[in-house]
């Protein structure tokens, strides 16, 4: 046990709670950008099994930002190449590859075996397949999203607690990193932010992210822990869907809206309700005439205070907070929702250039 | 450049950052739980020089964190198995080898070269050396810290702006994650904000946490970002000191007060000041009879309404955000400062049985 001499040391976990992640066994469903350092510190720290859906190959372009598999793998089975570095890392844990990409006919007896799933994808499709087998399961899992300078991490469906569907109850049009690009460190901090909330689960330690949603900004280091509604319904799920594809559908989708016809809505004297949910700090540096301030995390307090009846756009520095805003406004029964896309940032650039400072 | 395409393509990056970054150099001190991550992100996201000053080898009690080494490894020296790993994930980057304990005699030639330098160490006496061979160079440096659940991160000497110093007048006596232990994941996730930090100042990108300490909570997830003074004394220095090691003396030292001693001091009515640092939502929970509540990011705007003639004792959850205040209490001219150790946390363990909810 020298190898864990380090957590058998810390107060409030010790020989206890390393016998708990030894006995634990976790599947992580990607081993990309944000499975790479969730597989690393999971293994490192000696959970006892893990099982790896990951059925690419490695890309020159994935190097910038999953730092356990090198050049020469260029072509070769991330799977394979995961593997045999995590066991040379830790070869106490039992690794299990699932050579698949995880489909609705086969992501129930995938799941099975394992205590915990860690959403390491990189598409709505796949994260509503992981929810949905989750909950007819009865399973928690944890999940991790990337969208420029921001992530996003929270644990879902545990002992009970909300969905992914409760917090995104139709898909969003957030395009993946391999379009809008990333900075390699951001899926390294997120992936460990995944293993946090992991152990946490897994030991019964701490305060893992129930109901909540962290969301954070590496370039501003803002860090938000927004609270959200479960939805018994979304309980209910006891057969995996057929299509869950990027179309996936529900009825009232979130709409969006440019700068432009923002701008264009404020000068035509449009009635609806503008809602900037960013920070106090950021508030007054700049924001837009007729909009009302109120902070992501107030939100949930004032909605009361707030007319169903009218459309609601909803906007932040750059479309991230806004848009988990907007999701949760149409969950809780308002008709027409707007998320301002690019937010203040966009509308700096955009429309009022004076802002520019921002 | 198909490497690097992921962060071509980001927005308020792409290519005139890419080549800043190829441009630059950064000195890592350490290759151990900080420094692994650290170097892992530099060398994938295309740092084009990255200097390691490492002297030590691997241990099997490193690997529960230290995720770039193998268990074949043990005994070997860190900096040969680090280099040989790194330019396999990208043979790009340029890694310089320093073999040594940064000590007075090295450290302004070692640095010299470089435009950056990230502290991935874990000791006092590393921490001031940094520092003063950064503020006598015009360097910027990266710090990064944890203690237990929690870490702290801050940029240093950035553009004539706060040094470790201004922090932290005198050493602290936290011990290092040897003796107390730490969960594999969390210099993970600290050794990414270092690198985040290292590329904003690199890149000129975003916001650096100047003048300001973050620290995390891995428990319960709660982020604080702190604001301290720049003292310009502490800019004056022309050449390294004799003696780098715990002992490094200050005017003030702080002092510590055990959790049995204060509760002496309030059963006997003893004269001085308790302030309680924690945020509203943990004071709400429960907060010991007597004590003020001011929260860590308001202390420095409540400083002209405590008075210096009478002692203060700081407390928090478990004593590190207290240890922050306390030190930068004295700084700001207090004479008699005290650090709960512990925190309410310990207050609740040994004294207050009632709070054990908490």
């Amino acid at each position: 046990m020298d190898r864990y001499d380090r957590q058998l040391r810390l107060k409030g976990f010790g020989a206890e709670k390393q016998a708990l992640l030894r006995k634990s066994s976790v599947l992580v469903v990607g081993a990309g950008g944000l499975g790479v350092p969730v597989l690393q510190y999971l293994t490192a720290m000696g959970v006892g099994k893990i099982g790896i859906v990951e059925p690419d190959k490695v890309s020159i372009t994935n190097l910038q930002r999953q730092v356990l598999y090198r050049t020469s793998d260029e072509g070769k089975l991330k799977l394979d190449m995961a593997i045999e570095r995590l066991q040379e890392l830790n070869p106490d844990v039992v690794l299990v590859p699932h050579n698949v990409w995880l489909a609705n006919t086969n992501a129930l007896e995938i799941f099975m075996p394992y205590d915990l799933v860690i959403d390491c994808s990189d598409n709505f499709g796949t994260r509503y397949l992981i929810n949905d087998a989750c909950v007819i399961l009865n399973k928690p899992f944890v999940s991790g999203a990337i969208y420029e300078y921001e992530g996003q991490v929270s644990v879902f469906n545990y002992k009970g607690s909300a969905t992914y569907r409760c917090l995104f109850p139709e898909p969003g049009d957030v395009p993946d990193c391999n379009s809008i690009g990333v900075l390699g460190v951001l899926p390294g901090l997120i992936g460990c932010y995944q293993v946090n909330e992991a152990v946490k689960v897994l030991c019964d330690i701490g305060e893992p992210l129930i109901n909540q949603l962290m969301t954070i900004n590496i370039l501003d280091n803002t860090q938000q822990v927004f609270t959200f509604q479960n939805n018994p319904d979304n309980h209910l799920i006891t057969a995996l869907g057929d299509n869950y594809g990027d179309d996936v559908c529900s009825q009232q989708p979130l709409q969006h809206l440019t700068v432009k016809e923002l701008q264009t809505w404020l000068e035509e004297g449009y009635d609806f309700q503008l809602i900037d949910v960013r920070e106090k700090e950021e508030w007054d540096i700049c924001h837009i005439e007729g909009s009302q301030h109120i902070p992501m995390r107030r939100v949930q307090a004032a909605i009361p205070g707030l007319t169903k009846q009218r459309p609601v756009a909803v906007i932040c520095h750059h479309g991230l907070r806004s848009k988990a805003v907007a999701q949760h406004l149409l969950q809780s029964g308002f008709n027409e929702v707007f998320n301002v896309t690019g937010g203040i940032h966009a509308w700096a650039l955009e429309v009022d250039k004076r802002m520019d400072v921002y």
